[in-house]
């Protein structure tokens, strides 16, 4: 099923998880694990080289491979046949040190673990000038009044720049919990086949040492072939992240609607038409993330249901996560790329937002008002009083200035002068300002911090 | 990802829904709605044949059209872009009338439409077996004596017939439920750019008439653009009944533990090796199984999470459903076809069924002689006598026989003979063939039916 | 944790899914259970009455319970020792035949059953009404205009009626299915302790159907202990439903932002208010259906999970389904009931729901324009035209009229009229009336059919 | 809905959570805020003890607080409506500075926050003996040999510490993710009605940073209110940390099955009975424990789901949190201590370990066998040979040594007292005892650092 993959993976990280680069990663445990052997003494010195020489996935008849595993149960038992095969017809005394000491789950799992470690690198490349393009139209739209929304309904005036500001703080969080679960997650898995490298006997650890160093992952104290707690935060790292770009795309296709029309997509030849509406502009790439991450909520659920794996290998959980990990990866590196191609080329439109302030005719100021009148009359009885004259401003189609200005309970404490200046958007943007160069600094150290 | 096809999705329903049927799904609607259109004097009986004759979908561009997918927000803009390019070059006038009057939705909710056709056949094609290799171990084990289990424990003898019986049962159920639902999920989408069908003005109805006439599927009394309850009930059926499959799979695996050894997969040639353990035989069956049911809540949770479809065309929502429904559907497949061949060469071991019945030193058949010594002593006090000397019979391995023969609140009411008697697990089987019986029956009355 | 109850569980179905009536299905059981056995001579006519007098939950100790259930592993046990306790103190000899046959598991399925019967009929309830206040909302709104909106944007005109009619004919369609799966569900959980009634020896059968017969049950070919498709279907039944609702909900709140005002949530004192904003209206009922549904997905998946259960009685799985469902259908039952409220108190701004069709200057109408000029010019070539000028009505704010009225591919076609008339809403609805007409004629069918 | 509650929430994480504590937590910001304010001048010293004394969640009424919610929408709105009345009977002045410059989500997202912090610290003082549990168990059981199973089939030897090493290894893990999230989620939320602090004006930051101060919370650059990464990390940390102990669970269950019986549950009066069977002893703590973690992964698709929430406040998403992250946290507290009582009273079969090695005649140690021959004949031709003779020892029901001992491939290099030893699992436990040594190593550095 490939129709859809420049729609939702549209990332380097698809090629990573391609069917050849997972066989590779295993390949590159088996090579790396002759040079172990032989390091530690296990194996001949003479058959590195060649079992290395035969490590490529190009060698790999995977079709034949993909056949084999429906019978075998998993991918490492017909790879490391054919890879013993292949090694056989150059030099058959090194076909016997192949796999030497290993499981199929060390296998397939460290070559998962290098899988990773590439994806993290590529989402590290994504995420950089993701951090960048935001600060930058943070500092554009720093001053772009617009209206704040709660409940979907206007509440008081924001800038775009601060909407935009509660992404990147958040992407800001979500590099620093990189960071944190890198260690755990490039980890080598190595114990054997049930856990105690009872094959290699007293050359066990050692061996998983030079593996380990060859490899270049962090070593476990115990073998984690049926503990996946760390694939699981690799798995929540990659759904929250993009869950937090599903959120911006979300609000963006709020606010590209046709009566909102304060941002719109980029403008390009085929994008976004509609087959029969010529005036149509769809948000082509709110759809696309948002389609990904409606998917990742399903998709964690299976990753928290394979926690339960059976003894020391299972049957079920482990196999589970083989397609949905790389899903679910590379659906979410289809985000990041989608969202810096929004956030590059989109179109903001900040008369549009001043101008959608006006449209409850003050309304959305009630609250300055309300906070003036309750230095007078308490805070209660002022909201209760602005709370009756909003709705009659609604209902009349009045502005909210001029019933104030006439009423009573009003009139012995603000003019109409002050009035106007309670209820001019501007005057009323309190921290605003102040949360956004909070952002913007931490975003900086953070990012120097990176490089 | 294709490396795992083979072991999850080895089934018919794969082809069903590869990119090229997806495609021919989509083209059998334009060709279908050239006739319709024509039929009411829409559009020229002389754009019929044209049209139709490029409706193959090896006539497109699969690669170019995915990527144009990428930008147009769906595949039916690219692919009627392409059609009408092939069209013209045959005939420039014909070229006018092709998508006549339907929106890409209806092109691609109808196409999905026709593959859940064929999906649904090519099921029951599986289901017909299943439903008689099922019938036909049932005879063969109606009376092989077994332990029930009860939280994983030993309880009361069953017969592998019942057990079996139980997965038939709900098998015929899900055939029953399949039934319903063919006439709703069978369904013409026609709606045209707002579900209005506004472009064939007064000629609509007559059209949507023709075009399910055409491709013979039912039509809805409003276009079902947003309201995907149908879709969403053909989704259920599958992750229902291959869950049902899931619970046979699982049950089989524990059977198959090697301290209970009573059942085992069919037996064959790099089937279920382990690469390093010459002696394992891994249930890789049941692990294909369970690895697709697995996914089935993750898959379910996201086709309800894609029912909340905004307005007259959702954003997100209806676009997850593109891999998400074929996803289910291609894993129930693999689950149907994996579990029939389980069935069909499966090795069931009804000596070690019945010497396992003995492990517990007759404590299987405690509630036997409760529920004589009920008759004579009271419910309770028969069920704690008995509780008792059956923690005795543990704690000191002795049987409980023996225990029952020495006691004095036992001996009064029931002789050493009696006492066996009771043990005897052939005498304890309850209504386990008269259970069997209604369900063959059942089995039997609802395959002439169908046939 | 009862804070949220009013809010999202507000309805008849909560009542039923009390702690008190939980045992009390039990309890109905247990009575039922003893007539059954006296009926088929198993038990003494004389114990019957005794037990049925014992048999009201607030004859038992629900605290005492809860807490020997967490030892006992489930509320039947202590549940029968409460009972038998209490029959005790009335008739020694009746204790003995408390629970006769039985198994826990017969007890709580089958008041779960009893609990699904009363709900099904409660929700029956509340849907009938919900069915008429859609149909005089339709009936009432039929004509009312308003745009078709597709990706969030606006696509073409459609009338407020044909939108709620997408509702009512998929809320007719979840009728038909209660009613399909009701004698499935309603069915009788009993086969004792391992499912072959063993105790009851050759009295297991009539027994059974003599217990039907006292609870007006259906009969199951086998026990269902582990085969959960029955409540699985029930769940799903709700789960989708609610999901309809939650559609609706959605949409209404699309409708209600500040910048579309086309409905509103009924007004009431204490309603919809902010604890700061005193102009705010939040549409309160909106977010309380989608509350209760955004937490369907991750409800079902649990029972899909769920339905992997264990051998002859589940571990876990079963266990999983005692708070699962009752909260999913109380959260169903709240949207239900918040859904109805909603119909019978919106308010609806028809002039305003005009009013906005026209902010795009005709834009909306582009698909009349390009259908007329497509019998001149052909389809593509119509679209590619009116997709430009479209473009440039938006970048310079003209009205779509004047630019077609002026150019010179247009001209020889269209007159200024033409145009005028071809950008009329009101003439561009297609089928909107038919869509109505048919759905509003199968609620009257169908309503009259279930009275 | 409360009968369920001794069996899977029985924690002090349940009361942390009750309606009384989430309506006190909201009453400490309240009362905070009003010392913050008062602090930097906004409102008169004079009201904050009049406040702060109202502050107790027992003077609220909470079923009309309750009934109120659901008109107004969230808690916050009738909690802070009954808070002023009650301050304004004791002082008029005071009741107008309740609630200044806050908004409902300030108050409710803070008094969440306030409900994490006390779980935490719960959670920490049921992790510290749950650690303690594993480490002791560990010691007493580091030789204890027992089958290691992949595939829930006998794979090679391994120790009953080894097993639960792996378990207490991923607890480390996840208390070492806990301080690393523990000061992202113990944030303030302070931004009032639209993020902006508008209301406070140049004093906004200053009442923060004092608020922050007097609940010692971090503070955060920007408001959260809809940016929920914070919240789903400490559902995460719930969700996976409580996953870890059902995959313990899991494995306790299969392992005290009848035909396995090498763990068994704590024995006591009441626990774990049949209502029919008198030999049972159900696993109900693993039950209990399997129960709760197989909701897990439904929650957490809720909250994945509900990340993606609307501009400044969101509609739905925010207020499923409300109910479901309690259930997922008071579910995990009920898992962790039935855990630890599982840990502290289950009873250890060593002797049945054992012996279950010997149920394979020898098969077990196969590989041992191959490794000694891949010496002399090579990997593959030694796994192929050992292969077929474990085929033809479970066939004909003979010990492997003996088919060993007289085969013609074997007998010049293998000697029978060679075979005899390599097949003693004793012999065979390779790097078991210091992959335990390494984590009991870290488990008390660790230990050591937290105190």
């Amino acid at each position: 099923m490939t129709l859809f993959t420049p729609m939702l993976r549209n990332s380097p990280l698809s090629e990573i998880f391609s069917d050849e680069n997972t066989l590779q990663g295993m390949l590159d445990f088996e090579a790396a694990l002759a040079r172990a052997c032989a390091l530690c003494g296990v194996i001949p010195e003479s058959a590195v080289e060649v079992i290395s020489a035969q490590c490529q996935a190009d060698k790999l008849d995977s079709q034949a491979l993909a056949q084999a595993a429906a019978g075998a149960g998993n991918l490492a038992i017909p790879l490391v046949k054919q890879l013993t095969a292949n090694v056989k017809l150059q030099d058959e005394q090194a076909a016997r040190y192949v796999h030497w000491g290993a499981t199929s789950q060390d296998v397939i799992d460290t070559g998962l673990v290098l899988q990773l470690r590439e994806a993290f690198s590529a989402t590290e490349d994504i995420l950089e000038p993701l951090i960048g393009a935001l600060t930058e139209q943070i500092q554009q739209h720093q001053h772009s009044v617009m209206a704040g929304r709660t409940w979907m309904q206007h509440a008081l005036p924001i800038t775009f720049g601060l909407k935009l500001a509660g992404t990147l703080d958040a992407l800001l969080r979500w590099q620093q919990r990189l960071n944190e679960i890198k260690p755990r997650v490039l980890t080598l898995q190595f114990g054997g086949a049930a856990g105690t490298l009872a094959s290699l006997k007293e050359q066990g650890i050692p061996v998983a040492q030079a593996l380990a160093n060859a490899l270049d992952l962090h070593q476990s104290d115990t073998p984690w072939h049926s503990q996946r707690d760390r694939l699981l935060e690799a798995a929540a790292w990659f759904a929250g992240m993009a869950s937090t770009l599903g959120k911006f795309a979300g609000d963006f296709a709020l606010l590209m609607q046709t009566e909102v029309a304060e941002v719109g997509e980029p403008i390009a030849e085929g994008r976004g038409g509609s087959s029969t509406m010529p005036h149509k502009r769809n948000p082509v790439s709110c759809a696309a993330i948002l389609t990904a991450t409606s998917r990742i909520p399903g998709l964690m659920a299976t990753m928290y249901a394979s926690q339960n794996q059976q003894h020391e290998r299972a049957l079920g959980g482990w196999q589970a996560e083989w397609e949905v990990l790389p899903q679910l990866i590379t659906l979410a590196g289809g985000v990041m790329q989608t969202t810096l191609d929004l956030l590059n080329g989109m179109q903001v439109n900040s008369a549009k937002m001043r101008a959608n302030l006006d449209i409850t005719h003050g309304l959305i100021m009630a609250e300055s008002v309300t906070l003036a009148l309750a230095q007078f009359i308490g805070k209660q009885p002022a909201h209760h009083l602005v709370e009756q004259l909003c709705h009659r401003a609604l209902d009349e189609n009045q502005p909210l200035a001029a019933l104030l200005a006439e009423n009573p309970q009003v009139t012995p404490y603000l003019s109409s002068k002050e009035i106007e200046h309670l209820l001019d958007p501007q005057q009323a943007l309190g921290s605003n300002d102040t949360f956004i160069s909070q952002v913007l600094a931490r975003a900086a150290q953070q990012t120097r911090r990176v490089k």
